[in-house]
């Protein structure tokens, strides 16, 4: 409640023994007007009564207390980044560029992850308008941002990137997750296949229906009529992903490619397909480490996860130095890296 | 400086048609003081008055302000945690866990990265430390840290991971990098193995240095003479561990096995090796996604990157809930996963 608060009260005890400004005073011998310009850069100040009080504030170990000028200046210095999963290696890369591009115009990343759960994006959302943070960049959970108009109305720059903002305007700032997976199917279909699977994240996130799109526009542009059966879409974690998997290579006339929709798929279908005694084509969306270095070669459709956030960062920059550009959606193209999985022929 | 600010002036324009209290109290045909009972969840209220005081704070899109909120306690909710690079895979676990444990006590996490310079670790957590966050979990890139006396003696909550505070007493939950590397290096020599090769990191890093002191210990506990040109530490870029690598393998009497001093330091060592001929033992240190699906599977000592992150924090919050423990040196174990790259024995 800045609105109404007369003035901070002085901070409790564990905050106490700070040195403040008085205290740089009297030991310097000076007024507190005087270590206010010092601490401000600010003109007036003889060199000799500078240097005496800089030896006071060494002493004291004095430090300005940033939080209040930032209140008193409108401004934080600080971002937030909403992402998924801070232990998720795609959002690594993405994450480093935001943070040197915010870095790079003195302000300091707070960090946090929806863990995929619109409620709890929308709280961490909240929380950071709450804290002020001068901007937003979100990769959403949820589908209905509506929740952020007040915040963005009060002039809190917002960009989200990955995935679409849902029922507002907004910046995005995407990877060509359609063309992507279109590329990557009909890299199999090229290569001989016609029963190929499809496995992908949840079906209520942007980027899997994005890319079932580009399965399905694939197929359906060599003439393939796509079995039910081949698609399956949910949670990434590893159990349903290998029964997934699994069931698909088993049914009576089994697929002989399978296309995974992201990073987290990949790993675990690589994982089956490496324990089977016939080789099983496969493309995975996005690339992962080490996967030059599997036997065969993992072929995927590269997105460039730097580049998305710096990407979003810079956008995020630019509203606040005062663009007043109308929201745009910005997509990145992707890249089919051919390493062997995804050029074997179909089995049998 | 929250010692002298008499009151937070209104902020700027960009903030300036953000709803008030005021406003709302205007909109409800009701006092501040009401307003502010509801919003803080004060008793005092009649369910008819809250009623159209929360129908005001809807319409308007009123939001508190905790930062404001923030200054007045003394705490801010919010804690800072430094690390080396947001990109490494090895933090992902890590960060994931500090913010677990910071959502359960309702905080915040700030993140930045040092890029593995000691100055600009120092920039980042006095910057923390000048938003006054509650408290910092920091992997140092420093060797001296006695820049933050002052900020301990403040108050401010200090746990060191992975690498142990330089110069100053405090809280430190490290993996047990020299027994891990010394088990690692024994496990090789168990196999047959005596010319062998350890690649780590810049040696002003404490794990790197401790890692090759398991090394040493294991060679000496086996009565192996170490020669010089078996132990490179330096950047983990790829160019210089390849180089340091071909180096080792091309010596008249080559290595006929290599200890990765780190994740980043393997994952090229295994590129290069897997362009061999001939085949070469491998351990590293830190377990890597997709290790077990190489050819051969890549032996390594593990740590628990999660628990490292997870126990700082929990240390952390401890501090910030009045524990007054002497500073500790808590160390996790480390785990020896054979997978076949360490098993192989020397060539030739």
């Amino acid at each position: 409640m800045a609105e109404t608060a007369s003035r901070p009260e002085r901070p409790e005890s564990r905050y106490g023994n700070r040195p403040t400004m008085k205290d740089v005073a009297a030991r310097a011998g000076v007024g507190l007007k005087t270590v206010s310009r010092v601490v401000n850069g600010e003109p007036g100040v003889t060199p000799d009564t500078e240097r005496r009080v800089q030896e006071a504030i060494d002493a004291l170990g004095f430090r300005r207390n940033d939080s209040a000028r930032v209140l008193r200046k409108g401004r934080t210095a600080s971002i937030g980044l909403v992402l998924e999963d801070l232990a998720d290696p795609f959002y690594g890369p993405l994450s480093r560029a935001v943070e040197e591009v915010a870095r790079a115009h003195g302000a300091l990343l707070i960090n946090g992850s929806s863990a995929e759960d619109p409620d709890r994006e929308q709280e961490l959302v909240l929380a950071l308008c709450a804290r002020r943070v001068d901007g937003l960049v979100v990769i959403p959970a949820g589908d209905d941002h509506r929740y952020l108009e007040p915040e963005i109305a009060a002039g809190v720059a917002t960009v989200f990137v990955d995935r679409p903002a849902g029922k507002i305007d907004a910046d995005v700032v995407l990877s060509d997750s359609f063309g992507g997976a279109r590329d990557g199917v009909a890299h199999l279909i090229a290569h001989g296949h016609r029963r190929i699977g499809f496995i992908g994240d949840q079906p209520r996130i942007h980027t899997a229906i994005e890319r079932l799109r580009g399965y399905r526009a694939a197929m359906e542009d060599a003439g393939i009529a796509v079995e039910e059966e081949w698609m399956s879409l949910g949670a990434t974690d590893p159990d349903r992903v290998e029964q997934a998997t699994r069931t698909m290579l088993s049914a009576p006339d089994p697929v002989t490619a399978i296309f995974a929709g992201n990073n987290r798929v990949t790993v675990t279908v690589v994982r089956v397909l490496a324990g089977l005694p016939r080789p099983v084509a496969f493309v995975g969306f996005d690339d992962i480490e080490l996967a030059d270095l599997l036997q065969p070669g993992v072929t995927v459709v590269a997105q460039d996860a730097a580049q998305l956030g710096r990407t979003a960062a810079e956008r995020l920059f630019r509203q606040l130095d005062g663009a007043s550009d109308a929201p745009e959606r910005i997509e990145l193209p992707t890249r089919l890296i051919k390493r062997g999985s995804g050029e074997l022929p179909p089995a049998g």
